[in-house]
């Protein structure tokens, strides 16, 4: 668990950086999405869980304690819920690329099942960290899939989703507060 | 993995049973909704996914295989996912009694999550498996907390869940397609 919002001050700015660098705050993406998303979640502003890791169990012992089990690929995206009567998908990543995001970055299933929500009415998109610059992008499977049409790449120029996406801007509740991304978008 | 649809045949029908008895098949209610939900996926019907059990990692060898770990407690419901546009999210219990489904077979987190997503927009509903009269009964979550208010109870009586409910008839594809009760009830 991160500390929050006591352990949050901002960065005294230097000048001659670009942006501010939380980088070594230990505040890893998944703990700023999990963080955003309990803060909905007591606010009741929206229902979004991450997905337990899949795990494939193949012995536990007489106190029912698991003794030998394998890690499974995901076959959809780590969070989905409910927010102003839409369904919400989305998987997070992180990339020290300052040019593109690969996208080998997901497992094959994940893409697919992204295309499936983008179709069937859901609001699905990526969230991205740009570790280089700092920079925290939201970016709709819509987009995506059109750029991928176009452009029959593996990955997505940083310059594309600068264009077509959007930087969260990080505030003091919740830090990553995403959903102002989506409000924007589409509410 | 349930052999379908080839392994399911219609038992004859004894006149001195009320019911016909799929007890002893093995057809369990987490894979006849794995079995729909599959169903639904192929054919671009609905996509809705059993959330993986949550997990506590304690210890992992050096090729990442999980050699301690511990079951821990769902905080919300195991399935949801995206139909015609809605959030659908449900959760699917067995009971062997005649008479009532007792509350204590959730966690209470996962009745506060029902309650969430029932006041926010979702579609949220409980799919009780009554045994002993082999019926996979659909009832939403709505009408479980207007009785539970009126009631003031610990459990929702079988003839509530017979009222308010639906029975989900079995069906050859899928064996159990709940979405055609919440086509009923919704659209």
């Amino acid at each position: 668990m991160i500390k929050y919002p006591l352990g949050f001050k901002k960065e005294k700015i230097d000048e001659n950086k670009k942006h501010v660098n939380y980088k070594n705050r230990g505040l890893s993406l998944e703990s700023l999405i999990n963080d955003a998303n309990k803060y909905y979640e007591v606010n009741d502003i929206a229902f979004i869980y991450k997905k337990p890791t899949p795990i494939h169990i193949v012995k536990t012992d007489k106190e029912n304690t698991i003794i030998k089990a394998y890690f499974e690929k995901p076959s959809t995206t780590d969070y989905n819920g409910l927010y102003k009567g839409k369904y919400i998908d989305f998987e997070a990543k992180e990339t020290k690329s300052k040019t593109s995001f690969n996208l080998n970055n997901f497992q094959p299933k994940q893409i697919t099942h992204l295309k499936n929500i983008d179709k069937s009415g859901g609001i699905a998109f990526i969230i991205i960290y740009f570790k280089e610059y700092d920079e925290y992008c939201l970016y709709l499977a819509k987009d995506m899939f059109n750029y991928l049409e176009k452009e029959n790449k593996k990955s997505i120029s940083y310059k594309e989703i600068k264009e077509k996406g959007e930087v969260i801007p990080l505030t003091l509740a919740p830090i990553l507060d995403y959903l102002k991304i989506i409000d924007k978008l589409f509410f």
